[in-house]
């Protein structure tokens, strides 16, 4: 992997497409199983997605794993939080304890969770003054996050982080690539009040005056964002390699997937949006991704919990493709 | 139960309620397990909810069942679906064999299927010139959907349907109980033409000056509804008097619920839907009964398919409230 760019120098470059027979193959036979045609369209297409992805035609959610990337942010003592920055390493062994919300969601539908210590208790600097990372750190976080997928034997790839102060960095991500308001990018995240809502957008601001003269999205996102970004965009380069399908959770994996869009076009097509979150941000982001989210359930924990609460539409999608005949199948059986 | 409107008397008179205070004991739980209080309010909610109706602080959905009913309809003659009569045996022969989509469905997450034959082949007379079904039928069918709820061990049930021309019938409920234009009331079901949405919209409109004189919400639904509405009215009374907790699947199954809340606004407390389906009706009743869907992914197949989508939703939001520890919890095992 080239250390270029952080070690995401692939994403300019050719990318690995999925295989289109498996999708059609899947596709078509979605087309012919015991149902009105287009009755699960949505289902049936991400049926078909995944088989590309998967090079089968018999896709499968049978070994899903949630990576958490967590990190500290210098930003976090800048009162953009209604929490301390302690909990970030205490959150970091609850998920290595099994006993976060994400472990339970995982648990109750058999998939792994990883929690991936890219800078915990090594806060960034304070992205309003300088460089969040100097290249060398945004190398190694980036090649922390590729290395989780490289060692993963799982079939579905669930994105998620947790981190305090991080939905400021996302924030400043989007809105130093997106353009508008920075008020626009900023919400509540765990639930800070008014007037660290008030920070939060000068924290924002103070961010993009800063990086104005920026353009490459991923020095944006070494600039502004956090380890954890790195790292989740990272990985989300390195399943693209793999051709391993990912499913995204929140505003924050959202942001750090954004910049690989902005190098090229394509860069997630093996990405699925798992949810829209209560952020206000990530409904904005998502558009610009032009992802549609398969749940809307106002939820902003993180912790890839919005995109684990997605995998079992996953699971039934590939099923529902693969286990129902067709009505060819069923008359045949029936003769 | 009381022979007097079908069976469906109880519903007029006071009504079984939740136990508040396990309700109340697990939203405090809630509020102070290992994540940012009201990060996952929605799923949060689910579970108070489940709590109340179970009568206990340990929620579950362990025993789900999804209850499909089909029965045939004279309208179905009428041209007014995109599939013949005959489909309505089919598939409930395919529901027996456990090779539908909504066999599929719940295989994937240990969920039961049983399909409750209300009147396949045994058809409702054409709602556009006479009361689907007399006083006597519609009794025997609300007893059918009381019976099968009184006969399981579920901690869950969804409630489903099928039955050639049953989007027709439940257009009718609709329009007749909430007034506005037919059309608005009319979609494509199972993909039904332009001729056919013409001859729908006819139909629903020749039903309703039929009935322009019948105002109770449960006449209502023996003049234009169908067998399977009946027993699905049945069956959600049934789990209200048992204080089971329901999810409710598509257009047709909010249709059939809809009567209960027209007599009694409480009635349908117990019920949450699953999904919002691709039907345009469906967004209209679901407002009129004051549901907000967990799923909205555009699905029109019926069969409890939407419903059971969402299945998992509640699995997780059960966990996620007992199985998190506590602030307190996490620190004292800290200590």
């Amino acid at each position: 992997v080239s250390a270029a760019k952080g070690g995401l120098d692939d994403i300019r470059g050719e990318l690995r497409q999925p295989d289109e027979l498996f999708a059609t193959m899947v596709a078509t036979r979605a087309a012919n199983v015991l149902r009105p045609t287009g009755a699960l369209a949505r289902l049936d297409n991400i049926a078909a997605w995944l088989a590309g992805w998967q090079r089968t035609n018999r896709p499968r959610v049978e070994r899903p794993i949630a990576l958490i990337f967590a990190a500290d942010h210098g930003v976090a003592h800048a009162g953009v939080s209604a929490y301390p920055p302690e909990i970030t390493a205490s959150m970091l062994e609850a998920f290595r304890s099994g006993v976060s919300s994400i472990n339970v969601m995982a648990s109750t539908i058999g998939a792994r969770v990883e929690a991936v210590d890219v800078g915990v208790g090594a806060p960034t600097a304070d992205l309003r003054v300088a460089p969040a990372m100097d290249a060398a750190r945004f190398a190694t976080a980036v090649r922390a996050g590729r290395a989780a997928v490289a060692s993963t034997d799982a079939d579905l790839v669930v994105i998620g982080e947790m981190g305090i102060g991080n939905t400021t960095a996302a924030a400043a991500v989007c809105a130093a690539l997106c353009g508008g308001d920075s008020a626009d990018w900023v919400g509540r995240g765990t639930g800070v009040d008014e007037a660290g809502l008030a920070r939060k957008i000068d924290a924002v601001d103070d961010a993009r005056k800063r990086i104005r003269r920026v353009t490459d999205p991923v020095e944006v996102l070494r600039h502004v964002g956090g380890l954890e970004l790195a790292a989740m965009a990272g990985a989300i380069a390195e399943a693209r390699s793999r051709g391993l399908p990912v499913l995204l959770d929140g505003y924050v994996t959202a942001a750090a997937a954004l910049p690989l869009a902005m190098v090229n076009a394509d860069a997630l097509a093996h990405c699925m949006a798992g949810h829209r979150s209560a952020e206000p941000g990530h409904r904005r982001v998502l558009q610009h991704l032009g992802l549609e989210p398969l749940l809307d359930l106002d939820l902003r924990l993180g912790e890839g919990s919005g995109a684990m609460a997605a995998v079992p539409l996953l699971q039934m999608a590939c099923r529902l493709v693969t286990d129902v005949p067709t009505f060819d199948e069923w008359l045949g059986r029936e003769a």
